[in-house]
């Protein structure tokens, strides 16, 4: 070019910051945005010639979007925070209301802590929220824990968010990360401009981690200079529902301890499990550093950080952005800097604070509210593994499709095999060909999915994620039913 | 050294992040902790020896962690939101409790647009509450404003992030950052790496903008191959409490116009006036446009971005993490990105985001809770304005403190001389003179408040950042008691 014509402004799709463009997260991607488009349609009337009238949002896990009722004890003490001059209405509240006097109490307790949901907390969380955590993790763990290691966080994004800030030093920092994974680590790392170093879970072992598989990761990665600090696990998985067991959780701290790496270990989904029951890492390290094999102290100082979410799990709250994150064996200086590094942003939503101490602090038995959250947690488990069940049910029966059974989280992720043609027609529009698939579907039926690309897959291999949280089993037939009509298309 | 133990854990502060350590936040800092370990001290009955028996913070805007009431109206309605249940009970709810018939319509109106507060709404937020809030610029301004422009966020801080991972790609990227700031600002371009371009404002001046300064300051940063690529305007002004006038706004716009920056306009404290009007950017660029001086479309494609809060104002609900931004005159493909980078993080928190729209929709004259909303709100804001008086006088009565008169905000911002003698006794112990004065000044009454080096201030001149939020005025009369005693400490 001889002329240029001079920048019409500051910012172009040119100059901005590389990393926000390299940064990838499908599961609020290109079909969540036109499963939206959809919906608007539908609901202005305008949609009579598309082949649905419902869109069933199965990319994401958001339980109360798709008709998942929130606790009543919650909710009802959730109620007394935004408006305390209700405490000045007690008969009211017990008598006209059904609030019974756990619910008064505990609005009062937690308003004694934050004084008010319109005020910042401490930056890194109330110190009587962070009190019940701790004594959550004790009685969850059998170990003592640290209401000074708890931060709390605007959902446990914002807590990975934090912690990679920290760990990301350089371009060549590298984390070691599940593939296929949630995308939010990939997407952070793009973001911190450091490296991705993937290690591959074992789909033919029900999705479980490879310590094998990790160390030879690592290897490479080290041998490539990159300088690797951390590895993190999702458990129970997401985007494969695997929980692990033991002696998995065992031999990545080992390797956590003779690598010098921080583990990472996300567990929100650690109330999601339908087999076997949930071990954290939080234990699996105090057991360690307890055992024989910590003779010469090598667990000693294992820095684990440890991570939970009010969004999962039977409480379903997405939208009031709370969590937390332990840290343990983390080095003094470097907890200073993570509490200047929250500080910048305040505090956590207050409200969403208070429903974590909830979560970890419930009803129990004796309690008024018991016997109908006992009654709700169940309905919502059982809901769950009804659905799941019926999802698996209907994936064993598709043509070309496997899946593993339902162990944990909100999500199957089955694999599919699809027709020469189909790959062909997928390559001329552009698209991979689990991404034609989900696009596809979502045409033909009004459900969205995420296609495994969104999360990573071994390559020659296709998937898709969808979540098990739409009610009823209606959809699970529209799928069936797209899923022949796609294959006889291109067979 | 010959020999090194290996190290034992990943994590030290020689190898995190270098950018979190170089960012600074002094508005929750050393003074803040210490204020904090005060509180805990008394709170558990151990602090009889202190010469205190309240800490005050005034170190931050923090209006309900002080006493200020939150607004019935927004808490009636939230109440309602985080237990929908109540809806079914409308007569006990008007009988029994006084809400009024307004509170329960507008809480119908929320759940119909968000569904539920525990779901995730749309990333860029809930799409009602983004009409609502296109609705109040429009009457604000007297121009147009579209709901696909607005992007609700968890807090402006949240907001300014956002905007400034966008922005800032290279360690070479600048920014125009007023002196003094509030420190978000510098500590976000710290974290990204980026560089801080100051302009000082004119103490002289009430703290006003002068357009030749920061003219002076793009140039310089220019000449030294800085890529200066927005300018941040804080009105009205944190720390100073200054309000801009059209003519200060008009001459920073034609800059942005000449220059291609963006103008980042930060106006949380749009409603915190107290001498004149309140007059946005986004008005004096659409004013802008249609004059005389856009004969040749300068003005066209001027990138502005406007924040505002639920946190300040009489809303003052910063717990609750809400705010907005309106971003104008953007490249479409740079606003994907933006959609991108904050669909990572899911989405604000929900309830914020209902506060939000009753924050821009509050009810009207007719409406049956406008009595009471007008009463309260008029009874903040006169609070307010007498407080700042009662300090403002204090400090003009104060030998060696000269301040402005408040303008706006919650802040004043005055200048202090010390005797020579007390910036030694500072220097010895290794702290600036304005940090040890507000150090000595927490020890001896319990006020926490912010030095000046917090937020920047010229060569040779020292500050203190105070909030007027604290009730009362006995607290006033400690800082005066105090300042008379370091000054005849050190004369």
């Amino acid at each position: 070019m001889l002329s240029e014509s001079p920048p019409k402004r500051s910012l172009n799709i040119g100059n901005i910051n590389a990393n926000v463009k390299e940064a990838k997260y499908a599961v609020r991607g290109e079909l969540a945005i036109k499963s939206e488009q959809y919906r608007a349609q539908l609901a202005k009337g305008e949609g009579k010639d598309l082949p649905f009238d419902t869109v069933i949002a199965a990319n994401i896990g958001n339980p109360q979007q798709l008709d998942q009722k929130p606790i009543t004890f919650f909710r009802q003490v959730t109620s007394l925070l935004e408006n305390p001059l209700l405490l000045e209405h007690e008969d009211v509240l017990k008598n006209g209301l059904g609030y019974k006097k756990d619910v008064i109490a505990r609005a009062k307790t937690l308003l004694k802590d934050v004084k008010s949901v319109g005020a910042y907390s401490q930056s890194q969380g109330a110190p009587g929220i962070r009190k019940s955590v701790a004594k959550f993790i004790e009685k969850r763990d059998g170990y003592p824990a640290e209401p000074d290691n708890i931060y709390l966080c605007a959902g446990a994004s914002s807590g990975v968010n934090c912690l990679m800030n920290i760990i990301c030093a350089t371009p060549n920092t590298g984390v070691l990360v599940p593939i296929p994974q949630y995308p939010l680590y990939t997407a952070t790392l793009a973001l911190l401009n450091a490296k991705v170093v993937p290690y591959y879970l074992n789909e033919e072992n029900a999705w479980g981690t490879n310590i094998d598989g990790i160390r030879d990761a690592l290897k490479k990665a080290q041998s490539e200079g990159i300088d690797v600090r951390a590895v993190v696990v999702i458990n129970p998985g997401n985007p494969t529902g695997a929980s692990l067991q033991p002696q998995n959780i065992n031999s990545v701290l080992e390797l956590c301890a003779e690598e010098k790496l921080v583990m990472l270990a996300d567990e929100v989904y650690q109330t999601n499990i339908f087999e076997g029951e949930f071990h954290s890492f939080k234990k699996g390290l105090r057991d360690l550093q307890k055992s024989e094999k910590n003779k010469d102290g090598k667990f000693d100082n294992v820095e684990l950080a440890s991570l939970h979410s009010i969004s999962k799990g039977m409480v379903g709250e997405c939208g009031h952005r709370g969590g937390y994150y332990e840290m343990v064996g983390f080095d003094k200086e470097v907890v200073a800097q993570i509490y200047k590094f929250v500080s910048i942003m305040l505090c956590p939503p207050v409200i969403g604070q208070c429903i974590v101490e909830m979560m970890v602090n419930p009803p129990s038995e004796g309690d008024a509210s018991y016997p109908l959250y006992r009654e709700e947690y169940d309905g919502i488990m059982s809901g769950l593994y009804s659905r799941a069940q019926a999802l698996y049910k209907a994936f064993s029966e598709m043509e070309g499709v496997s899946c593993q059974s339902p162990q944990g989280s909100m999500y199957l992720f089955p694999t599919i095999t699809l027709p020469e043609k189909a790959v062909a027609a997928a390559k001329e529009k552009g698209k991979g060909p689990d991404e034609y698939y989900c696009l596809r579907l979502l045409d033909a039926t009004g459900i969205c999915i995420v296609p495994g690309s969104g999360f990573g897959q071994k390559e020659g291999t296709l998937h898709f994620r969808t979540t098990f949280l739409a009610p009823g089993t209606e959809w699970v037939g529209r799928i069936t039913k797209f899923h022949k009509e796609f294959l006889d298309e291109y067979r």
